[in-house]
């Protein structure tokens, strides 16, 4: 997607510096746009677990670099494939709980394991970052027709698209999720406007989502997370598209906290509610929402705003990362795919 | 209510100073507890203007003490009345919108038409505050059964109440409306725990709420607003209290924005949901909720915090200030002459 007048992906390699890739570093967005060269498995480490480089997605593509560049820096040893692996096992420990992440270097050494050649390692890791945005960009080609036939109901005025938290190209390798649609539609001239979550505490909307929209040119107002609701009852929103971090197979989704709030809202003013994602995001294994685990986070993301005090010091925390939006809420579910809705049945269709 | 040891109201006048009234400013909260000494009506249209001090009901009780300060600056002129007419305007102008101001100045020049007396002058703004300590006070009265009614239910156990904003003691004189049956309750002995809303933008929640409740020694826990539902699906709240701005005949309330939300969520989840406030906050003349204005204010409240940009600098923002939960998501409305439903009969038995 563009960011002045470039098209840029979250992560690229360049010919002409094989020994590197790059990427975007996203703690430093959306004040400074710095681009980030990272020459070692354990500079990708580093990016990864200091969050840089941030997003399911992204951090599984970062990942799968990161063994090409531990196979080009063990290239001339005895043992290639157990150095690989040792920097292998601490990408894998950089943010434990990425299924992705371990996903991407497991598919990585597997191909080191058959084919130990730089060339291959290389197109390995290329083509996985290629499959990551072509899956973003079916997620979009699937989603476009439900902006589309708002906007003809609309008589061709402003789609206006409610989301919560990052889920666009920066946390993906290109497109996005929930903003893949987003993106799409815009690019073909379909008038579109997103209301963006600031979302608290870590503030992806604000800091991320409202600097990749507005430097594509897409626009968008920034609102804090308490405002939806209003605005949806006031007739300002047509629709609402947000990522999602697991799905049950009963098309539960769990998403970035507040998420449920907003599914409630539009279900009252009868305002579609979808989440977008890829099919691996189903956990077929879980039926039941109350089994997908909701990680607790540090209380100082709360307390605090870039190292500054916006509470009293010691004051009690509670930081809950992710809810449960049912899916009795979710009007359709948008996969790369295509649309199911959000039961048992439907999903099963989409993964046949 | 308890600062440390020392037991406080919002605004307190000193009889060893009587040519001055004493605030606590609130834009130095939670960091630091400064109090204000201020002695003339310039002084405090300084402070209402500025928002060192601010809830409706302070804002009414400090502009009365404005009144007699003005008084007592122009007790020597030969016109008293058209001198302190001049202050008058002036304290009403500092918030145009606070009904409760405007109401209070003109109660205290009233007052300075028939009696122009200091005594009598003094004694009209030292009522018009205990009369404010005491509807708030009786609103926890009221409300205290509800609290105790869950308390028996769990056998004693904590009752944890969710709040937004602040309707707290330091918005009216003592006690608060949404706070006051907490405090009550706290203070009879039932364990209570209060789950406190941060209230993007202006962190009301953050910073004074959670101050008054941990120096009245109220066992609290801060959230971001995008935290209640998770909670609330998983039984971690048994009430919710929130205060209220403006009320339709019909039980609407107007309230922090936001609050719509968190009432959507308490019936989704079959939580009582209760809006505290004295009677004077009904307007009769409204049945429609859309009649009520909503404000809005500047977008840098979402785009900075402390001064600190915290988004894209010049991103488009829309901040309305409140929003209204329909009467039909309020389980009862608690007020300083009882308990009613949200509804038009209920609502004039209560004012009758």
């Amino acid at each position: 997607m563009k960011v002045g007048e470039k098209d840029f992906r979250s992560i690229w390699h360049e010919v002409a510096d094989p020994g590197s890739v790059h990427v975007i570093d996203q703690r430093k967005l959306p004040f400074s746009f710095e681009v980030m060269t990272l020459r070692s498995s354990g500079e990708v480490c580093d990016a990864i677990s200091s969050m840089a480089v941030r997003g399911a997605p992204l951090i599984g593509a970062a990942a799968a670099w990161g063994v090409y560049l531990s196979f080009l820096a063990h290239s001339s040893d005895n043992d290639i494939y157990s150095s690989v692996m040792i920097d292998a096992h601490k990408l894998k420990a950089t943010r434990p709980t990425a299924v992705n992440l371990a996903w991407a270097v497991d598919y990585m050494t597997e191909v080191l394991k058959s084919y130990p050649d730089a060339g291959v390692m290389h197109r390995a890791a290329q083509g996985l970052c290629d499959d990551e945005a072509e899956r973003s960009r079916s997620i979009g080609v699937h989603g476009l027709p439900l902006i589309e036939e708002i906007s003809i109901k609309k008589g061709g005025e402003v789609v206006n698209i409610l989301t919560h938290c990052n889920a666009g190209w920066l946390a993906c390798v290109d497109y996005g999720t929930a903003l893949a649609p987003v993106y799409l539609a815009h690019d073909r001239g379909i008038k579109v406007h997103v209301w963006i979550d600031e979302t608290r505490p870590r503030n992806q909307g604000s800091r991320l989502t409202a600097w990749e929209l507005s430097n594509h040119g897409v626009p968008c107002t920034l609102i804090t997370d308490n405002a939806g609701g209003h605005l949806m009852q006031n007739g300002m929103v047509d629709m609402v598209i947000v990522g999602c971090d697991r799905a049950t197979a009963s098309g539960d989704v769990a998403n970035k906290t507040g998420t449920y709030l907003k599914a409630l809202a539009a279900n009252d003013n009868g305002i579609p509610f979808y989440s977008a994602f890829p099919v691996s995001t189903f956990d077929m294994s879980i039926d039941d929402p109350n089994q997908i685990v909701i990680e607790e986070r540090d209380g100082d993301e709360v307390r605090k705003i870039d190292g500054i005090n916006i509470a009293p010091e010691n004051i009690p925390v509670s930081n809950y990362g992710f809810d449960v939006t049912p899916a009795r809420l979710i009007t359709a579910i948008i996969t790369d795919r295509g649309v199911c809705r959000a039961n048992r049945d439907s999903i099963l269709k989409i993964l046949a």
